[in-house]
């Protein structure tokens, strides 16, 4: 797989659809920056919160007290969607996504959670299902003690793109 | 703006002056590591702390305990100033700027303290304030529940630099 | 020193061996991740723990509690040279490091522990002492509440390394 190959169309999609998944809108930021920034080929997400449908969080609070290791790995998945929808819109189009470089994930865990790695392979397990050997990442994995808004995750994506013109 | 376009003459110097502020000295690190590293025309920045011109630190302790909200908007205002003297110190003068890439922003806080976002704005209001469009950044943040001399926050900058001759 | 000469056959082996050190085996990831991602001619670690040669961590527990601030400093040193080991596998070869650019290091420390600089020191320390004017770098540095498996420290590296044919 070389850099500047492109990724054939619809791949995205198509591995979206067979989890059941459509890309969801990227969400704004909840602050005073940008979802993303570009440099180059490169791709930079903020930080990606859990979000449902109707604008508020899917998931809020710590893991392994109000919410489930479950209900974490559904969380870390829920926000690669809204990151891989970052990269996305950075690319303008999912077919111009050249691959993933590596996932970043913030944990909110109750005292003595320690099992964090299997939540967030929510995120790595969603990205590497649907993008394939394009999904390959290394990963940062951190908890802290306290999240914005209570929310159960935050999760970062590194990318290439294709260039722009 | 193209990457390569050069930034007004006096722009940074002028935006900094509007806000009663003049660019201080980039502190030296804390150990046994360098203030910024440069890869071709990237800077990334190490941790910057909220110092005061004294030379001990303007802001310590737990946002929400022994420091105000505001303070701790304050301490992430002057973290970022110094962030930008990096920045400065590493691209040679001021013009040689290109763009703001990234804040990631470490912030110390009592627990149940989860207004965080808008803290960390005291670090990207400035930046946007000073560096207008090419000051547009994605974010991380963070909380962490002990920090260096106990220092209200830590600001990490990545910038893009004109290359070096 | 241009980001394209090549180190001098054998400098990393031997800074090693004044150390009384030898580069051990890249560890695999303990979950559904990369060990590194390269992406032009830099390359990212994943987090690397301190591994004991029997495959169980040698340093666990939280610094200034279970565990020494030099037990400390010991584990951040021991999981650079896994970092390392990495980006010597990523290379290919020793000698087809560049220069390193970033460590990260996150620390499991007790309520209260703040002096973490100097146990992050270890890495710094070692990587400085084993690739000189080379390993100079920028750092960030974390502490969080909980980590993966109970480890002491985990350590993130950048660096560049020579183009791929």
């Amino acid at each position: 797989m070389n850099a500047s190959t492109p990724i054939s169309p619809g791949t995205i999609e198509r591995g979206l659809a067979e989890l059941g998944l459509t890309l969801p809108e990227a969400p704004p930021a909840v602050s005073h920056y940008d979802p993303f920034s570009i440099v180059g080929t490169m791709v930079y997400t903020s930080g990606q919160l859990p979000w449902a449908p109707d604008g508020i969080l899917a998931y809020r609070g710590k893991i392994g007290r109000e919410l489930s290791p479950e209900e974490g790995y559904a969380a870390c998945r829920l926000s690669a969607l809204f990151g891989l929808a970052q990269i996305v819109k950075a690319a303008g189009s999912p077919d111009r996504i050249v691959r993933l470089v590596r996932v970043e994930g913030v944990l909110n865990v109750a005292p003595g959670f320690i099992e964090t790695p299997g939540v967030l392979d929510g995120a790595s397990d969603l990205l590497n299902a649907v993008l394939g050997e394009r999904g390959r990442h290394s990963r940062a994995i951190a908890t802290n003690p306290e999240m914005p808004l209570d929310c159960a995750c935050l999760i970062y994506l590194w990318a290439e793109i294709m260039p722009c013109h």
